[in-house]
């Protein structure tokens, strides 16, 4: 059984691993403030050719979510999320249980765009409505959409005239940075958002997400409420150590190129087959429909989500792919599709 | 420059190290549903010699505290603990961001006692005040000391006689358990706590603790919590291995003992020398009273945390240990103060 | 100017006005435990034909749904809720800040059936996303439509199946119950809901709603709630009083009479006239959809909201009528609007 | 049975019942944006002499306190509070449930003083602590007690040295400012604090305090506070008009003033016949300590609290006056409690 659920299925990238290994007995700070975790924001802040961003680590996206969006709004400021966003949907309530509303707008493709936010500052006119004071948005979003530069160009601007602070879930950032379509350079993401997190965790680490503030009057005692969330973890060089290794060498943009890069071989095969998509995804994850037979089928050797019911003889499924997908995996599952197809369909 | 800072400077024991190398490319299911996390458990249930209790695994111990005591309190009850817990004074109010009140009663030796419990629940008598409803003790105290069975027994027997909660926090449990005084098994904790945690990064582990909570109307739905606190790890099975290593050879045990034996050397070389203790801890953290002078000398060579001003020529330190401790560590600490001693007062 | 913005505009019912001189000076317990709001609980205990429900006492609305949401609901648990719901749109996130998701169902007529329960349901499976544990309702809806029987019952039924609380929002339940097509009696709902509000502020009080907690596990330590959400009014006879007042010789239900007698008898003027209105309703208020050169003309001489843009030429304004309101108010503004309409078609 | 529990036994002083009458079927905008608590802000600005405030009603002072407190403070910043403060004791942790530690400090007259600041932000150095950011002090004190002007203008110049909120709860600020030894004005309070609030309920309103906000940068979007934690009244107007009467001739102080010289009364009194008291007040409340045999045979006659047990014989109760307490029932008190203390001590 081969997984394409997710990608957190393996560990983490054999370099992380040794450098656990090698400064495993070192004596070093805790909280964050040892030399592996200083030396991986020098880094960071080095390859986003930007020194004036704060960086702090997190364990897993939802904390950094909940702790980013508490300490920077005030409890009558509400966040302005596309329908699909991960913060409305799958955290379970995080950002409300800190007392904001999560504001919904529906979108087709994941993405955000100036209109929707127009829309929102419209409706909410007085105090007897939250106030819109962050835009929520995700890159790629959680349908595998990828936001265009200037797409996020607008979008920027559009929150800064209307004083809105912009924040980008970067769960799955290299996919988004390493695909196709993208013109987004890692250095302009300081530029253009007021904060966003760089995704260890689906991307080669064991776990961590690196917040970056970019806004100067969102920095002042982040610390403070990262601890009050249960966020700051006392052998923080755990999450430095990974950061380190992922850009030291670039390892997070060749892990992120080569999810994708399965990603598009295993849309190749499936298209050629002749089957359609839900959404033209260039990133990590992909939605193929496929009919309900070859569905059942296909489950008995990998595992995968289904992902909406289309009609009653055909799904849309979600493959994921990640910096570990083998390419005989990818292979297999394209031949395996091919012969199900000719099973079913030969007489 | 050796540290005496805490028990966190170090990585993990290398059995974990290896077990995470070993494990690293398989597949597994995220969320701590992955067979590891769930071995860990079942691991834990048989040491505990108990099968009823519900175990889950946390990154860090604020994040542990904030998670249970929030799912375990309804929004007008609150907490009852020693004027030095952790969740009082250093969580950075961590509980009271889930809407609880922490009430602080004035302990001496760290413990809670039935007579602490009495008197807060005489003078909470209506509406206007909160309902106290948990009672939080720390095992071993966040200054070292234990509680005897006997006393463990008689605030279980005060708790269930007044409707309370009994949460343990253990964020060095194994230093307790495994110190000269103690007389608590292992295996007492789940007949005589409500819930209590397992604390692994004080005790030879990357990160992780493990929640035990036991009393049957406290599990319902928890996991739901975990999610919306930000503590739900995708890559879960990084905590379930660790668990499983310390757990399946006992080394949890090991480390704490080295920990503690650490400390008993470092006391017995400074008590050698004629110095007084702030507290008779017999645990991994000893708090001896220090000429500054002698301090100062020390702090060229250990760090450690100045706990209290004693007088004007003498404050109490605190020295940790832990199961990365080096013996010539202890050893060449107690020549130093000798020495140093001895320099002051030769003349 | 005469207004039609709301039913909360002029002060009280006389009577009421009479019943605070007259026991003014006298001395009474405080905290709603006073003779006057116990007197009110058992008549309202008794008007609802149910001994076996708990009354308490809130200054407005907003308060008495935080409060009671706050109160029944675990960290995780969500309330599912009409697009149009007043805890949703209208309270600036009070229950998000509580720390509860509202759900959203988009829906036309104001009103929640069970399917969209289901819906919500079928939609929430895991701990990934918030757990749906109570049904919001309100009756009249925001938008002037009414519950009938049987469509309770099956909500009332669905809940009861999926282990939710339904709840409902009385804000303007007077003007339901005594609605034309109304076929609820108010002793229907202590045994159909879980919960529910009687509104005093717009039916005729000072200031005033009566919660009512019909299941058992929802009474529990209650007071704590209202206190602790700054809802305990020291001077509780001020809100006993009025009750007493509304429901002792039934005020209550003529004066919900009285409004929605003027708002049939605007709605048959501006019908007469030929205009549509954007919902049919038979409470107190009335959305007409009106050219906006005549509503240019109205709102000289009346002050009203605009509800909603219907193309270029018209929109729906909307009309609220009171316990207050004059019959010669209402008959002007419907001489109005014919003088208007001629003025303007004339030609 | 004459009734000396509290400030809050009747309703309101006749000319705000008059004031009630008369407007009543005026039509006026809803949510405080009437006439009259426009009017009640002008004068009320007008008597503090001071334009530079924003002033807000509530309807009682536990509401007032969170909303200011949760809306002042970002989620990781705490309030220092005297250990027998309002907010720290008796609102059923109604600030902790908007987040926020309210950190208690040993005072023996009700008072804290920059020592006490100081003490606190030598204690919380970092971010494993919460942030002192809000001093909260009521005056009069909870005891009775009041400040004097160089004892405000101390904090109130520690405060602006550390970046603090100075906060004075003001819910016997009538009191406070009509007693014997005070030298305070009513025009200090805008200098010298950053926001306060003006109690109505304990000084002859039905319902009603003032909240008024000094500091410029605390000022933003405070109704959408009000509004959330369910403070908005409808009727507002209810409010207002009841400042209106209470300052348009002075009243409040009036009516404090009558309320202090009856609690002299009864000191005197008390004090006549050698009887100690816990604390030298000068406001209406006064805490003497008497014969728990005396005790029992004035209970038969008037309700009252018992405050504390002095030793096996004695307690101190507490005596509270008020703007309606009338003089005869102070004077049969103090005959009473004469003839009690002859028939015990007579034999």
């Amino acid at each position: 059984m081969y997984s394409f659920k997710n990608d957190y299925s393996e560990g983490a990238h054999p370099n992380i691993l040794k450098a656990l290994m090698e400064s495993n007995m070192e004596q070093s700070e805790g909280y964050g403030e040892d030399k592996y975790s200083l030396a991986a924001i020098t880094l960071l802040k080095d390859k986003m050719k930007c020194d004036e961003v704060d960086i702090h680590m997190f364990c897993g996206g939802t904390q950094t979510n909940l702790t980013a969006i508490s300490a920077f709004l005030r409890p009558h400021e509400a966040v302005i999320s596309a329908s699909t966003g991960h913060v409305l949907v799958h955290e379970t309530g995080a950002i409300e249980a800190t007392g904001h509303k999560v504001i919904s707008m529906k979108v087709d493709d994941g993405k955000l765009k100036p209109i929707h936010i127009k829309m929102t500052l419209e409706e909410h006119t007085d105090e007897h409505m939250v106030k819109p004071k962050m835009v929520y948005i995700s890159n790629p979003t959680e349908i595998g959409s990828i936001y265009k530069k200037q797409e996020l160009k607008d979008l920027s601007e559009c929150c800064r005239l209307n004083n809105l602070i912009l924040y980008l879930d970067g769960a799955r950032l290299g996919s988004a940075l390493c695909s196709k379509g993208n013109d987004i350079e890692f250095s302009d993401l300081p530029r253009l958002t007021d904060a966003f997190y760089i995704g260890g965790t689906k991307n080669g680490a064991l776990m961590g997400e690196a917040l970056v503030i970019c806004r100067e009057s969102l920095k002042e005692d982040f610390r403070f409420h990262i601890k009050q969330k249960g966020g700051l973890l006392a052998k923080g060089r755990l999450i430095g150590i990974q950061f380190l290794e992922l850009f030291k060498e670039n390892i997070f943009f060749d892990l992120a190129k080569h999810a994708n890069d399965m990603a598009q071989l295993l849309k190749m095969g499936i298209s050629n087959c002749g089957y359609e998509f839900l959404i033209d995804s260039q990133t990590n994850q992909i939605f193929p429909i496929l009919p309900n037979k070859i569905i059942e089928k296909l489950k008995e050797k990998y595992s995968f989500y289904i992902w909406q019911k289309i009609d009653e003889d055909n799904s849309a499924i979600r493959l994921v792919t990640s910096w570990a997908t083998a390419e005989e995996a990818v292979k297999s599952f394209i031949d395996d599709i091919t012969i199900f197809m000719n099973e079913f369909y030969v007489v």
